[in-house]
């Protein structure tokens, strides 16, 4: 049911092949599921320009600054993540997206050998960071309700496992969301064997459907928690964040300024207006969520209309992922090519495969298209599928 | 003459003792030579206002961009640095100040065990990139004309090296400047041993007395060249780059997607338009020049006055620090605390020690103080030693 995925030489990373695909996926008249991007129409161009003329008022938004993030921003986060925590949410640090965050924390919690759970399939992004360690990265697989932590227990009574990673929202790529139960499962699991959860979750935020489950966070300490402002203001901004345990984002801290020194004052600047201005803040989200929702909504259906049973398809409560899965022999990999030249893109499950057969798997991203655009671009697949 | 620094444990890395210092530093009252920060009352925060609204006239300013950089700004990039090296200055890779160049090149290019080459004493970004892999850490000591590259066969020879970092124009801390036939003589051993030259070159624009050197990289292609926009624009941009050998790079790329993903688009933006307004920043850069040029002549002067044959000081021919070695039995770090509360401060020379005893030694930095606070800070100084 997992199984390890081998340690991997600094050297011999894996590029994404997500980005790798972006380069093509962008060739003129491809209708492209393949991306991860926010939507451009909804990106607060002019709010954004406003903040960033306030800020310039001082040159202090020119300067470098502290390490963890100007004060003002890790003030308005700490306020924002401890209301979802309905608790203290401990110490923040700011960091250069999430994927900094992940970055990081594996730095600094990982040595040679050492053990980390994800999801199967995972996301990239997380991978890409974890590969860079020489530590064992172990597969669990997912299903409708998210990572099935009924099978953490046999792995985690093998010993050395250091960190277990979740996307607990509208998974990326699988698109689920980790139920309440395993939740709490999870937390005792982490009190139990002394492990730390790292808690991704860059897509709270974005729930059009179903009602929000308490993170992870609000069941144990033992839980580092990434967000960002990439899904909801900019991902320009570059502003993501962690908090939890004091004693970790103390050594984040440090690793930090050896890898960067900082972040950016004048960007820190406008993300710490824009998520303090939550009345601005809750319109521009509630927007967001709506045409996603519709999009989403969309591109099910066309799916549905166009495949039937041959595709499994997740139903999305939020984010910007929809997950499918042919009940017939398809290579999605293989057939990528005719797809790109029927002027449609998406990314095939096997890129987010840990250890599973993702063969007949894809990813869609509903975000960045419109309903016809959704409706044209299944019509594409169909004629090649 | 050159001894290891002892391979360090990456959770062991050290904090960085100057940015430590400035939480204290920053207490009012106190004037401070110990930063290393751009002077305010230069920063084009006008410019930057304007660069940013233009920017932000598109969305694809606030969106994900390709891990490299912003195609234009890689543009402005190689054409800069060709026209400096009097060749192709190779494949260009933005990075988050040119402190994430030395991280990700620090883990594409160094083992556990592998040797790493630096100045003594060393630039505290660098100690800190090449602490956090297990590499060994090699101290060769500098005089007026920058590192005894007289001293580097010897070690060569005995195998291992990977790495030569240096610091080519006004050394940080150390003052100095790599002397023409030494940057060649450099470039004669990396082609014979095979290693790789690292050239921090952050200051190069920043020269107020003396003529131009060549860099390294004019004389090997075994030179990965790093620079920034931090002292000619502003830092909070957060872009840097380096130029060089398209495999390393190409591993680099690889490396920044798991680090962060991508920069920012919008300060990239602002960066390449105001890199490509050549008009504007050669003014811009002259005023900098002249600025600085008249504050290190000034604190020289004042010290000079105030210690005389006491106090050996680097003469600065531009860049931000000037270097100082007391002549007698004095512990500047000791002296620290005492300093602070007469209402000035420097950073001792043992913050940047790798090997060397650096006691007596300390770094002034000259940009932030007027010609007046220059004086007053050396005449508390003289209070206390």
């Amino acid at each position: 049911m997992s199984e390890e995925r081998g340690s991997q030489s600094v050297r011999s990373v894996r590029g994404s092949a997500i980005r790798d695909l972006l380069a093509i996926t962008e060739r003129p008249g491809v209708l492209s599921l393949a991306g991860g991007l926010p939507a451009p129409e909804l990106l607060p161009t002019v709010r954004v320009a406003a903040a960033a003329e306030a800020a310039l008022g001082s040159p202090a938004a020119l300067q470098y600054g502290v390490t963890t993030g100007a004060p003002a921003l890790r003030d308005v986060v700490h306020a924002r993540e401890s209301a979802k925590l309905g608790r203290d949410a401990g110490a923040v640090v700011v960091t250069h997206g999430s994927q900094q965050a992940l970055s990081l924390l594996a730095q600094a919690l990982l040595d040679p050998g050492d053990v980390v759970i994800v999801e199967d399939p995972g996301y990239i992004g997380a991978l890409q960071a974890f590969d860079t360690t020489r530590a064992r990265v172990v597969g669990v697989p997912m299903d409708a309700d998210g990572m099935r932590v009924d099978l953490l227990r046999p792995i985690l009574e093998r010993g050395g496992v250091r960190i277990v990673h979740t996307v607990s929202n509208f998974h990326n790529p699988g698109g689920a969301t980790l139920a309440d139960e395993r939740r709490r499962e999870l937390a005792r699991l982490a009190d139990e064997f002394g492990f730390w959860i790292v808690e991704d979750d860059p897509y709270a935020d974005l729930r059009f459907a179903g009602s929000t489950v308490p993170p992870v966070a609000a069941h144990t300490d033992r839980v580092l928690r990434l967000s960002s402002a990439s899904k909801i203001v900019a991902p320009s901004l570059r502003v993501g964040w962690m908090h939890g345990d004091a004693g970790v984002l103390a050594l984040v801290e440090r690793l930090k300024q050896g890898a960067d020194l900082c972040g950016s004052s004048l960007t820190q600047a406008i993300a710490a207006e824009l998520l303090a201005d939550t009345d601005w803040l809750d319109d521009h989200i509630a927007t967001i969520r709506e045409l996603y929702g519709e999009r989403a909504k969309a591109l099910h259906a066309e799916l549905t209309e166009a495949f039937g049973d041959r595709l499994a398809l997740t139903r999305p409560e939020g984010g910007m992922f929809l997950w499918g899965e042919f009940a017939d022999e398809v290579d999605t990999a293989a057939l990528l090519p005719a797809a790109i030249d029927a002027g449609v893109a998406y990314v095939p499950g096997a890129a987010f495969a840990v250890r599973r057969d993702l063969t007949r798997a894809l990813r869609f991203c509903y975000t960045t298209s419109s309903p016809g655009d959704l409706r044209e671009a299944v019509r594409r697949l169909a004629t090649v599928l």
